[in-house]
């Protein structure tokens, strides 16, 4: 069964190659192909099998030569643009309008197989006018970077391709989740990591998770009956968590203003929606002036929302707002929890990830008090996409909540332990395998390694912040220092700098970052996300999460936006 | 920007590399290491950036060349891996007892980082004791096979990684979903592909996005005010469909009965606990003796929850049940729906993808009269997990259902199309890229090899199907030629083949396919999922989606079975 274990390198189908690893491996060849079929191109030997069909054993060669290269082709276009992305002389973007990008290559989808020159040929269109978001300039979102452990273990993932239901169809995944999902609970605070969780499709999914579960605690009955139930739920959260989307699209800037997001609740309110709570259930707390959620409002709310018939259940405090970065105040949110009997979920999303910092884990004060935390390591940890976690404190709710199974008629043996069967746990069934990638950069780096990482980006940002905050031309949306790497500011032009503040002013300004954004895309040399927030005009939004990134990538941002914005 | 598009192989640091595809590559090497810090290891070099903190130059080069030896000899690791799942000499499965496989391998994650040759253990430890998921007698689950071209396209997924969330950071990616779901409405039948759809994180959510449209589009109150200004709902599906899980777990088989899984509506009934419909809404209608569900019993039990005062809203025909494999008559269901204003849904997760086949798509007549259908590629074919589909006929409703922009100010600007922009169509935020490896394959095969390689499947299952329904110590479940690659029987060894049917009969029966499953997973030779339905004791479900697998694949099932059985 180990009979590959020793070496690496191959040798295929008398095809001798030298690894970069420097040694050599002898491959049994036994894969075949598809022959004899009219429809059959070079493409569909890849589908591999069918010896019998062959009669021809110079066939079955060809086909297995055939699979392997076209493999190591694409991994050699792969490693190629790696080395490009990480390139400052390479565009971040070349970018194109869709209608253009439709038209710049045939995309429609065929009748007739395509000969594999053409499948490689789409590989490379398809990375040339990808955005590079391992970029170290590349600042435009909250997950950035590429990490090697990470990606590689992502390479694995998806050629053992199989999913997280049972034990048995993913043996080493499901442990690998259990362990890590310990460890994250463990750092999170609660007693020797116990409790539950799971990974899910994204921070949104696991918001709807906790809220799904909370609901349950309160009213198990919901499970079976709905909300018919249940009395009239209120769900609170602050005013300032997960934005709709970053006002980041326009490349030319039209005579209006563009649309102004609402920054409130997106996923606590899509959550409630899909629920059946409904988002008019989804209490906004007042947020302090640097986006923390104001405790009394909080309580005032809970109290309102009682005394109008609502059943308070569920509190989401944020750590780590998209925006602004904030962290609200854990403990004494969890003090309000616990006298009104309310579940306490905190996104850490973005957050979380804060935990692995002896330097600044103090933001998260309180987070060991939660009911369930979400926390997405695809975000400041860099892990590739995706990989979220919800992790909960009392164990067998989230089975309790989520299983099926309605009838049974004896208790199963125990001989083995269905416990790691983790698919009655989860709203999906099948689940992609998003476990490894996390798993395995942990390994490599280790939990010190992640610290050295977060600090380094937390660093960056404050850099920034210091370079700007007293520097002409310059003005911070909050007072203070970012709590995270989310560094908001307006970049004044010459032209506007010296205008009495008037509404004139506020439409120019707001003008300003959309037009450097779209000139940032044109030339493709950095990308930085802005957006408007209540009644604050488009300001620039700079966060950093790739630990490619620089002091001078930073000096690079700031001089970027002076050159774009000078004649504005 | 192009500079690698003409060659490939690598020449790294001096390191000459004659790539499989005989041709040099030469890579300009930009990649830079971490360095200094009392944590690094080789591993942290991996962590590439960060060029101004090396004064050495070496030190450079050292991390470039480690960065890609190391991606290199991941791929090398893979490359063997894969070869030896396609070997029939190759155990499918190394079986271990999870606490077994806990202490076989030190899994634990450190505060100090790993070498990178602990990484590559790593990485071969993980693949030793996987599901072999590729291996041509890999009959476990539906979603089996590995193909070459989809599995190179997920390798540049993970590479590229974006999210689906806007057209900004995922152009390509965002078109080519554009295009593909186009051409998957335009084979359901919708006139000119037009409608809306999404790729989701699997079926279960895919069929709870169609219970959610379909709610809504009855009650668009619902989003804001939740389920308290809704009637009571009532969800119609048939008492067959996909399974809480193919009971396969045991190795061991005990004095006692296992578990015997409810095989009702598990996605459905999971959906309607979760949007606060509750499952004692979910209504079940008799299937007939193939597991196809009967129009008559629908019609009797819409009228049923309507004089009760429920609300009927949605009804989940089946296409491809996952035990039986039976497709419910889409054309009689459809009547029912429009005549009672009823949202129809078409759960063809396991056999939408018959819809590709000329031969066999007339299995789901009367699907383009649907609101909504399910359709997971990774399924039939063979798209590597996951890609799940879900189309819907109506469009914007998708978009009015989940989008959650509640306020903005003026109309954006028209300059760039945000019409391409899916964030707001679903209820994650991130979202995976699940598009490219579909569109990939689909390139490389055409439509046409989709086809011969379903039909092909079929064929087989045919083939096995006529080979057991007669042979002496065989027992068809249930009546007739299956209708997709389903097969269910009984295998009955020579010890209980000639007794009577009484329950001592049963209890025996029971336990045959378990023991043998379990003597399966021993040996590694193969492995056939079994489970109970109803009143009927274990038997096997086989199913083939690998189009890796042959005749003679077949037939050594049919051996391997009795081989395995004849003593029992």
């Amino acid at each position: 069964a180990q009979k590959f274990s020793g070496g690496l390198g191959s040798k295929l189908c008398g095809t001798s190659l030298r690894g970069l690893s420097g040694k050599i491996m002898s491959v049994v060849v036994t894969l075949t192909c598809v022959t004899g079929a009219a429809y059959l191109t070079p493409a569909a030997l890849l589908n591999v099998g069918d010896a019998e069909k062959s009669a021809d054993p110079a066939a079955k060669l060809d086909g297995d030569t055939k699979t392997m290269t076209f493999l190591q082709e694409v991994v050699d276009i792969l490693l190629a643009y790696i080395v490009e992305s990480f390139d400052r002389e390479t565009k971040v973007i070349d970018f194109h309008y869709p209608n253009q990008l439709l038209q710049m290559n045939n995309w429609e989808l065929q009748d007739e197989p395509a000969t594999l020159d053409d499948i490689l040929i789409s590989c490379r269109a398809t990375l040339k006018y990808a955005i590079k978001t391992a970029h170290p300039r590349y600042f435009n979102q909250l997950s950035t970077g590429l990490d090697m452990v990470g990606l590689a273990a992502d390479w694995l993932t998806s050629t053992a391709n199989t999913n997280m239901f049972t034990y048995e169809v993913a043996p080493v995944f499901v442990l690998l989740e259990y362990v890590t999902l310990k460890k994250m609970r463990d750092i999170i605070g609660w007693q020797d990591g116990r409790g539950d969780g799971i990974f899910s499709p994204g921070g949104a999914i696991s918001n709807m998770y906790a809220m799904l579960l909370a609901r349950f605690k309160m009213f198990p009955e919901v499970k079976e009956k709905g909300m018919s139930s249940v009395p009239r739920l209120a769900a609170f959260t602050s005013e300032h968590v997960s934005v709709v989307r970053i006002k980041n699209s326009q490349i030319l800037v039209s005579d209006f203003f563009p649309r102004l997001w609402s920054n409130i609740h997106f996923s606590i309110k899509k959550g409630a929606a899909a629920l059946g709570i409904g988002t008019e259930s989804v209490i906004c707390i007042k947020a302090d002036e640097s986006g923390k959620l104001i405790p009394a409002d909080l309580e005032r709310r809970i109290l309102e929302a009682k005394q109008k018939g609502f059943v308070p259940f569920f509190v989401s405090a944020t750590a780590g707002t998209t925006v602004y970065g904030a962290f609200d105040p854990l403990i004494a949110i969890s003090d309000i929890c616990r006298k009104y009997g309310v579940w306490m979920h905190v996104d850490g999303a973005w957050g979380g990830s804060l935990l692995m910092s002896r330097k600044h884990r103090w933001k998260l004060d309180g987070v060991e008090r939660a009911n369930s935390v979400t926390w997405n390591p695809h975000k400041m940890m860099s892990v590739p996409l995706q990989c979220s976690a919800l992790l909960v404190r009392e164990e067998g709710l989230m089975q309790n909540c989520n299983q099926m199974h309605a009838c049974y008629l004896f208790q199963q043996d125990k001989h083995y332990d269905l416990s790691y069967d983790t698919g009655d746990k989860a709203l999906q069934c099948g689940r992609h395998v998003d476990i490894f990638k996390l798993w395995l950069m942990w390994r490599a780096k280790g939990t010190i390694g992640f610290e050295a990482q977060i600090d380094k980006c937390l660093e960056l940002s404050e850099y920034l912040y210091n370079k700007i905050k007293d520097r002409e031309g310059y003005e911070m949306v909050f007072n203070g220092k970012p709590q995270h790497t989310n560094v908001c500011f307006w970049y004044l032009p010459p032209g506007i700098r010296y205008m009495e503040d008037t509404e004139e002013r506020k439409k120019r300004l707001h003008k300003v970052a959309p037009v450097i954004k779209a000139r940032m895309m044109e030339y493709g040399t950095t990308m930085v996300s802005y957006q408007p927030q209540g009644d604050k005009v488009n300001f620039f939004r700079m966060v950093i999460s790739n630990p490619a990134a620089t002091f001078e990538d930073i000096d690079f941002l700031i001089e970027e936006i002076e050159r774009l914005g000078q004649d504005l």
